[in-house]
C-alpha cells in the first residue's frame, strides 16, 4: 500500500476590505484548508468564498478557531478560562460549518490557530477545553495537532488526531521547532523542503538542526501560503510527493483513529 | 382539537460583564427562546448558558440573528448587500446551532432581530437573503415572521413560517403596529394583554386602536422579558391561555407548512 | 501672488496584520494626510506610525473619522442619530490627536470618511453633528468637504472649510461626481489628471462629462493612494502643479476662513 | 494644615444598551472619576454623558484605559508588547480627553484598568509603556497607582503619582491586598470601611489581616460603585472623612510631584 499524506494550509485570512494570503495559488497543491472563523481573521463573506473555493478544488474544509483578537491576529497570549476557550471554539466551529452546509460539503477537521494552538501544547486544561468543544460538536471531526497535550489528550479520548509536521522549519532533537532566531531554523529553498517532505513521509525521519535524526510519523504537512515564496515551496513539496509515489489525499479519506 | 399557540421571547441578550433581561423569570411561561448570536448581543458563554437554561425548561431554541452592531444593539438600519445579509445570517445560525448540538437538542427556528427583522418586512431582497440562509442551512427550520415580504416570501418558498403577533402593542387597521408615540400604543396592563392573547388565539381577532376588528391567525405570541413588568405580563398571558384550554406548545410540535 | 493648493490623501488604512495602501509612496507628493482613526480602518500602532511618517515628510495630519464599521470599511450607510455621529466623531478626533501630541505636531484638519462623508452632503442634521464635534473640540481645525450641507453649514458657522476636488473623477454639470458606471467617469491617465489639476487651480474650471465647463474653486485636491496606478497619478499631478508655478502647501499655511 | 484625600471611583462602564454601575449615586461622595474609554467598557455616548455628569458634580475626570477586551471587561491577561500597550493607552487618553474638551474641563488623571493595572505592578516594561504614553501626551497628568513598578517608575520620572489605597479590602503585611478567598479579605460593613479610611488618612496606618500595622501614605481612596452596598459604603466613608475634618478634594487641587 502506498504511503499517504495530507497537505494542510491556513486559508480565508482576509477580512473586510483587506486581503491576505494567496489562497487560489496554494489550493491546487493542498488537500485540507484550515478556514479562519472570524475571531482572528475571516468574515462571513470571506468564509463563504473560501469554502466555495476549497470545494471547487476538491480540498477538504476544516475550522481554524482562534482567540478573539482580530487586531492581534490571534497571535497574542490571552488568559482565557477553560469555559471561555470551550465556548469560543464551539462558536467558531458552528459558524464555519454553516458555510459547509450551504455548499453541501462536510466539515472535516479542526486545527486551532496561533497562540490558542501553541498554548494547548503545554496547557492541559486549555487542550481539554478545545477537545471538549470538538467532542460535543461532533466526535467524527479530525483534530490536526502538532504535539504535546493537545495531541496526546485527543488520542487518549479516542478522537481521530492527525499529527502535523512542518517542512519549512528546522527541528530540535526533542521534537520542538527550532526558534526562528537560530541560523537555519527557517527553510526557504523549495527543493530542500520538498526533500524533507518525502523523507518524513517515506522514511519517517527528519534531520535535526544539529545533525541527528528525529523520528516522525506525519499525517499532514503544514503548507504556508502567505507569501509568493511559500507558493513555490508548496508546489515543490506537492510535486516531490507525487513523484515519489506518495498518495496525497485529504485526511478523511484514509486517517483512522489510533487505538 | 384544541387551539394551539407558541409563546416566544428574546433571550440571551447579556454580553460579557453586562446582564440584560429576566430570562429565568420568563422561561417558565414561554415555549420558544430566540437566542442572540453575538452580533447584537450574546457571547459564547451567554449562548451556552441560555441554551442550557432553555433546555432545562423544555423550551425550544431558535437563532436570533442581527446586524453586526453590538453598540447599537442591532436596532440601527445598516445598508447591507444581500450577500452580506445572507452570510451574516448563515454565520449566526451555525454559531448558535453549535450550542444546541453540545446540549443535544435541535435548533428549532430562526427569528431575525431588530432592524434586520423590520427592514425585511418591506425589503424583498433582504427578505430573500435571510430566506436563502435558512434554506441553505436547513429547510426544516421554522421562520418566525410578523408580516410583509419576509412572511410572504417564506411561505411562497414552502418554508414553515410561524405568524407572530404582539399582545402588548396596539394594532392599526392595516395590520401594522401603532407607533409607540400614539396614546394606547403600548399595553402594560397584564390582564388586558392576557385577554387580547386569548381573543387572538380563539377568535382570531384583535381590536385596533380606533375600535375596529383586525383578523389575525397567530402561530406564536411575542413575549417581552426585558423588564419586571414584562414578566408579570408573561405570566398573565400564559395563565389565561392555559385557563382557556389553549395548548401552549413549541412550534415544532404542531406547526405544519402552509401549502 | 502665486496660486496655492493642498493635496490630501487617505492614509493609515492598514489594520492589525493587514496592510492597505501605498502611504510611503504617496507621501512625497501630498501635503495633508487624512489618517484613519480605528473605526473603519487603522489601529493604534498604525495611527502612531502613520503620524510619524507624515511628520517625517512635512505632511500635515488630519483625522479621518468614520462610521463604526470595520468589516464594511465605513462604506455602508448606517442610520445613526446626531448624538451618535457627534460623539463618534469627537472620540475619533481625540484618539488621533493623541498621536499628534506624542509627535509634537498639531492636528490640522478633519475629513469625514466614506458614507459618513457622503451622507453629510445631503443630510443637514448629520452635517451639523459632525460640525458640532469639530467646534466643540477645536474651532481652529480645518474641515475638508467636497460640497453640499457639510460645506455650506461649516462655512455658515465661520469654520475654516477647504473645498475639495477630484482629478481622477469626471464631473456632472451640477457639480456632482459622475457615477463610476458611466463611460469616462474614472480618469486613469496620469497626464490627463495632471492637466485637469492645473486647470482647476489656475483657471478655476473643469470640463464636465458632456463637454461643458464647470467652475470650481479648489482648496485641496484628493489624491488616491490605494493602488500602484494611483501613485503614478499622484506624482504626475504634483509635478504638473510644481511646473505650473502653483504653491503646493498644507492648508494650515495659507487657508483663511471665508467670511 | 488639614489632612487631604481624594476619593476615586470607576465610572462610565455601561456600553450600548447595557448599563452598569451606580454612577449618579456615587458621584456625590467622590472627587475623581475614572472614566472607561471604550476598550473594556464605555462607548462614545456613555463617555460624553459620564464626563458631563462628573462635571455637574464638580468631580475631576480621568482616563481609565484598559486592554482591548470588551467581552472580558479588561480583566484577562493579554500578552501585549510595550508598543501595543503604549499606543493603546495613548489612543484611549486622547479619546476621553475629547469629551473633556467638549465640556471645557481638563483631563486630570489616568488610572489603568483591570489587568493592565495589575500587570503593571510587577511588569516594568508594561509600566514604562503606560508611563511613556502619559509623558508623551501631557506630563501634567496625574497617575493613580497602587504600588509596584508603575508607582515607583512614575515617581522616578518626576511624574505626579497619587498613591491609591482600598478601604474595602484587607491588606497583607507586605502591602499587597489579601486574596478575596481569605476570610475577612473583603470588608462590607460601611462603618468598618469608614473607620479604616479615617485611620489611613490621619494616622497613616491600616491593620493587616493578621493584626499587625501597615504604614500607608494615601493620596486617594478607591471607592467602588458597582453594587448598592458599595454606594452605602461610599457615603459612610465620605461622611466619616468630612466629620474627621479631612479635606476631601480632587488630586489636582493639592497633589504635588514627589521630589
Amino acid at each position: 500500500m502506498a504511503a499517504r499524506i495530507d497537505l494542510n494550509s491556513d486559508m480565508g485570512e482576509s477580512f473586510g476590505a483587506w486581503t491576505m494570503g494567496h489562497d487560489e495559488s496554494v489550493l491546487p497543491y493542498i488537500t485540507s484548508a484550515n478556514v479562519a472563523c472570524g475571531f482572528h481573521a475571516g468574515d462571513p463573506r470571506v468564509m463563504a468564498r473560501t469554502v466555495r473555493l476549497a470545494k471547487s478544488h476538491g480540498v477538504s474544509v476544516g475550522a481554524h478557531p482562534a482567540f478573539p483578537d482580530l487586531v492581534g491576529f490571534g497571535r497574542r497570549n490571552l488568559a482565557v478560562t477553560p469555559e471561555e476557550a470551550h465556548t469560543d471554539v464551539l462558536y467558531q466551529i458552528g459558524a464555519l460549518h454553516a458555510f459547509c452546509r450551504a455548499e453541501n460539503i462536510p466539515l472535516a477537521h479542526v486545527k486551532p490557530h496561533g497562540q490558542l494552538n501553541n498554548l494547548a501544547v503545554t496547557d492541559a486544561s486549555l487542550a481539554d477545553a478545545i477537545l471538549d468543544a470538538i467532542e460535543l460538536y461532533d466526535r467524527q471531526l479530525i483534530l490536526i495537532a502538532y504535539g504535546g497535550e493537545l495531541l496526546a489528550r485527543g488520542r487518549a479520548r479516542g478522537l481521530t488526531v492527525a499529527q502535523e509536521v512542518y517542512v519549512d522549519r528546522a527541528y530540535l532533537p526533542d521534537g520542538r521547532l527550532a526558534p526562528r532566531s537560530l541560523p537555519g531554523a527557517v527553510i526557504q529553498d523549495p527543493s530542500v523542503a520538498a526533500r524533507r517532505a518525502v523523507e518524513m513521509v517515506l522514511q519517517h525521519r527528519v534531520p535535526t538542526l544539529d545533525g541527528q535524526w528525529l523520528t516522525v510519523t506525519p499525517d499532514t504537512i503544514c503548507i504556508h501560503g502567505d507569501n509568493p515564496g511559500a507558493v513555490e515551496l508548496a508546489r515543490a513539496v506537492r510535486r516531490a510527493l507525487d513523484a515519489a509515489g506518495v498518495e496525497v489525499l485529504p485526511l478523511g479519506h484514509w486517517l483512522r483513529t489510533h487505538t
